[in-house]
């Protein structure tokens, strides 16, 4: 028998993420143990029911005694707690890391407060659903998808972060390396202000006097249903965002508005060429997205796992 | 056997949602023949090699001759000269009837070139994807969506009428009767401005230095994978839903950005509670539209279908 890839891993945190890890660990036999902990009960009972680990702990320093591997799963702004709060129990040795969608902000609250003696190595891995919970998750979640590591300190290259690289592979997920800051930008331009943007319009509709919500619901299918599923995200874990990335968002954001700006105009204008340049402009990047497999091209329009399933039942 | 809906149909224009019109048609035995027109000669000829139809012709007034229904399934700006030519061919009692994005406009186009002895009534399937094509069309379309019929002159309640609510409703639809104008409010709110938003959040990130191309579809995962979807939609139909529904969409994205404009103050100011308190409102809308079946409760991590297919594999 193989050895497992750490002895120890210990979970902090068990929503979609830390749930998603727990089964695709135990699916690919990454640990010999995996320590589960989150900070209320009932999530953790939840957790211990659907049976995604071996211990389960209320208390995340518990959790972290002896573990090889620590993946802090939780809202960015939670992570300089999390930290304060297991730093004294870590053992000499472990690769701590998380998965928080903003970076310079993590790695801030962070590195402070843990020991010289672990390797802190940053993560993101970039998957995700508008779903939250230990339920939510599911073990083919990171399949195909990158994770951006940001090694702190001296752990470019280092034994850590090959482990922690392998760790992420077996995952399923494509390993890059990059740095905090660019992080941030990428992620405010493809996440977190196309979330923002959705939340804005839901928010739009939910306050017009013209239109009413029944009529929005009933007619949701052309278009603005995508934008529905975007904005029924955590709340918890967007604030959580905006407040710690804001830079790179506002930054986004109002080049997103100028843009916008000229669209109206043109809209204005009835100038129809500068509409159709821009229309036509905006599908290479949707071929690429297809090419690269981040997406299937099968026009999606509300119901295609039904589609799926009752195709296949034909079949 | 029961007699068809209507002896002929002819469908004037076979792309997305022609074609599938011609397939549910089929299905449903809904017409004794069915005749197909579109402008170009290999659009007509794809239809031809996919048996959409009984009979295939260029010329749209050689396709209307005695029809009993006919459905025009062009690009909003082409509806008024597909009128004119169809006109002089028209069948005393025919009806009639559209499919645009915008009804406003078509019906300002329409109604003038038809002459008194047909019965013309707008109308507009909120069901689609963003393909286009005769290729792109399937039976299913309609199913459990809205069908909105705008009744021109004395058409409302008339025999024509309850004719093309039974027709709507034999491919699956149900039929709401509207006013062109909050037709096109409402759709300038679900459907105009979400694509609109769309294609310019694409459109910036085409435009960005400081974020590549290669990262944008390498890291789409995470959001704006949806949005380039909705962007890859065809651009002669959106540039023509732009110029054809001009005053509502102004007005709608007049809102959106106001409110873009305090969310933005919101990130600014790191005011937790109102970014909160917008995550959770939009959350309610999302509900609806489960409940009311225009779309599944579950996650979409671009890939569903395969999923869907793969899940059944094992069962
Ligand atoms: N969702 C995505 O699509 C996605 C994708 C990539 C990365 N991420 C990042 O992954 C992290 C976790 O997200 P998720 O979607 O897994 O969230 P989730 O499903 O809502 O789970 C959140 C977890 O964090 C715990 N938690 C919440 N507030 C806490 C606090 N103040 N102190 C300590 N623990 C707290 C929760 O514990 P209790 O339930 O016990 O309170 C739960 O275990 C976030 O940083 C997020 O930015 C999310
Ligand atoms: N796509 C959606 O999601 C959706 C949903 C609801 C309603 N609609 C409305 O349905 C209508 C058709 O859309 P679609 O998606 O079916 O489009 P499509 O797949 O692009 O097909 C367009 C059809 O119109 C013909 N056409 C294009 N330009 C024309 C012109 N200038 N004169 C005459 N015929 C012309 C095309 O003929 P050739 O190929 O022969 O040139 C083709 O048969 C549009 O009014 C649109 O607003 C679309």
């Amino acid at each position: 028998m193989t050895q497992p890839m750490f002895d120890r891993i210990a979970l902090i945190g068990i929503g979609l993420i830390g749930s998603s890890l727990a089964r695709v660990i135990v699916r690919e036999k990454l640990a010999g143990e995996v320590v589960i902990s989150t900070r209320r009960e009932e999530t953790l009972e939840e957790a211990r029911s659907l049976e995604l680990g071996d211990r389960y702990e209320l208390d995340a320093a518990e959790a972290v005694k002896d573990a090889d591997l620590v993946i802090v799963s939780v809202p960015v702004g939670a992570s300089g707690a999390v930290a304060r709060q297991i730093a004294p129990a870590l053992k000499k040795g472990a690769i701590v890391t998380d998965v928080g969608s903003t970076k310079r902000s993590v790695i801030a609250q962070m590195a402070p407060e843990l020991p010289d003696h672990v390797h802190f190595i940053a993560g993101h891995p970039i998957a995700g659903t508008e779903k939250s919970g230990p339920s939510a998750g599911f073990a083919s979640l990171f399949e195909d998808r990158w994770c951006i590591l940001i090694p702190t300190k001296d752990e470019t290259g280092s034994p850590a972060m090959e482990a922690l690289t392998a760790f992420w592979e077996a995952c399923g997920s494509r390993v890059e390396v990059m740095e905090a800051g660019h992080h941030d930008q990428v992620l405010a331009l493809v996440s977190h202000v196309p979330h923002l943007i959705a939340y804005n319009i839901v928010g739009t509709a939910d306050e017009l006097e013209s239109v009413t919500e029944r009529e929005v619901i009933k007619y949701s299918a052309s278009g603005f249903r995508d934008f529905t599923r975007l904005a029924s995200s955590d709340p918890t874990m967007w604030r959580d965002v905006c407040l710690h990335n804001r830079d790179a968002i506002l930054e986004m954001l109002s080049r997103f508005s100028e843009d916008l700006t000229a669209l109206r105009k043109a809209v204005r204008r009835g100038d129809g060429e500068a509409l159709f340049d821009l229309f036509t402009r905006t599908r290479a990047i949707r071929s690429g997205i297809i090419e690269a497999g981040q997406d299937v091209d099968v026009a999606d329009f509300g119901r295609s796992v039904v589609r799926g399933k009752s195709e296949n039942a034909k079949s």
